[in-house]
């Protein structure tokens, strides 16, 4: 088994690239930084521009991927009177449609046929988002090119599955710290999210449909789904 | 009356200029070359970036408008296989979403309370785009900002509304050209948007629900609406 993760070296990318080195997995991370667990490492250049990054990762790219799994993004807030707006929507485009958009060149080009390419949206962007427009308008930008790829011609391997993940809120260390008084048995599990890309590489039947907009709530510790 | 188009030197914009002046409303034009018809222009610098638009286009700015329509876009194809799919879908956000974010700022701090935000979305983008990714990305992101901007918080001026208009296809010379062989009783004609985005200024309880997603949909030359 041989997967990409496209920011393998965040909290949940971290969580997933040790979930499939622990299965015997040959594993490619591409971030700012590298991941040492990761057999491969291809460092991205934050002075680059769209193009440029997409140009520079597929360059480094060879052989295929049973799974290629796209966690990057970040989060930051602003409705139409803060002055940040732009520059927030700006950073949030960057960190999560930059990163989508390449993830799915590389799936077109180099995911197996009957693979997996995972994307990662947002459950509040499936309504508005008023007090984080940038954030909102990314998201649902990721959640439309994953319906387009689950579509007859998109590009992506004959039989190839897409599906977005979205997170409420996931139980990393820095929210942890930043909401130490939150109810944490509302928050997800990385390990359930490497858990379930494992189980859906390796055992296609198991898959949420083509195309999913994959929403994740976990109360008193419990997670479940819904397919939108 | 005064209103402000956003791409206002375009075919769909230059209906409007003209349908507003002969309404004797005052017409403040942003774009990348002057409408002469309009009473003040603001030319956009393509060399500046989203923030250095955003602050350059406010600071020109002054007094408040009965509207503020968004009608800047473009047209670009590609999926996950095409090597320009990420370079067109960085030419799509720039033309659909630069545009649509600032005119958001703008009718933050110009639109008069009541006022009437337009943005412009495009019907396909309400499911998958497949071979046209970038395309359905950014119009997916004005559609999701339009709901955004129509709930509390969003930081537009008190009784403001906000509507996108989610044409199929538009009567333009361009598209004339390029499809002349075409069914243009099936295109929407630019002056169904001017007249109707009058009618919505001028009369508020003739709008379309706030955050309202208006697909727009021609046939035998008659136009009909649906909300989304």
């Amino acid at each position: 088994m041989r997967v990409l993760v496209y920011g393998g070296r965040g909290a949940l990318g971290g969580s997933i690239v040790d979930h499939f080195k622990a299965k015997n997995a040959t594993v490619v991370n591409v971030d700012l930084h590298a991941n040492e667990k990761a057999d491969e490492n291809i460092a991205l250049d934050l002075s680059q521009d769209w193009t440029a990054q997409e140009a520079a990762v597929l360059a480094k790219l060879d052989g295929h991927f049973d799974g290629v799994f796209c966690v990057a993004g970040g989060w930051a807030g602003g409705n139409a009177a803060a002055d940040d707006m732009v520059k927030n929507a700006d950073l949030m485009w960057k960190q999560s449609v930059w990163s989508s958009a390449i993830a799915a060149r590389i799936a077109a080009k180099h995911l197996k046929e009957g693979g997996l390419l995972q994307l990662t949206g947002a459950a509040p962007a499936l309504g508005g988002t008023p007090g984080m427009m940038g954030y909102g308008m990314a998201k649902a930008a990721v959640q439309q090119l994953t319906k387009s790829l689950a579509e007859d011609g998109s590009g992506l391997p004959k039989g190839a599955s897409v599906v977005a993940l979205l997170p409420v809120t996931l139980d990393t260390p820095m929210n942890r710290k930043w909401m130490p008084k939150a109810d944490f048995g509302t928050w997800t599990p990385l390990a359930w999210i490497a858990e379930h890309l494992e189980k859906w590489t390796t055992d296609a039947a198991s898959r949420p449909a083509n195309g999913a907009l994959l929403k994740i709530v976990t109360e008193g510790g419990k997670t479940t789904t819904t397919e939108h």
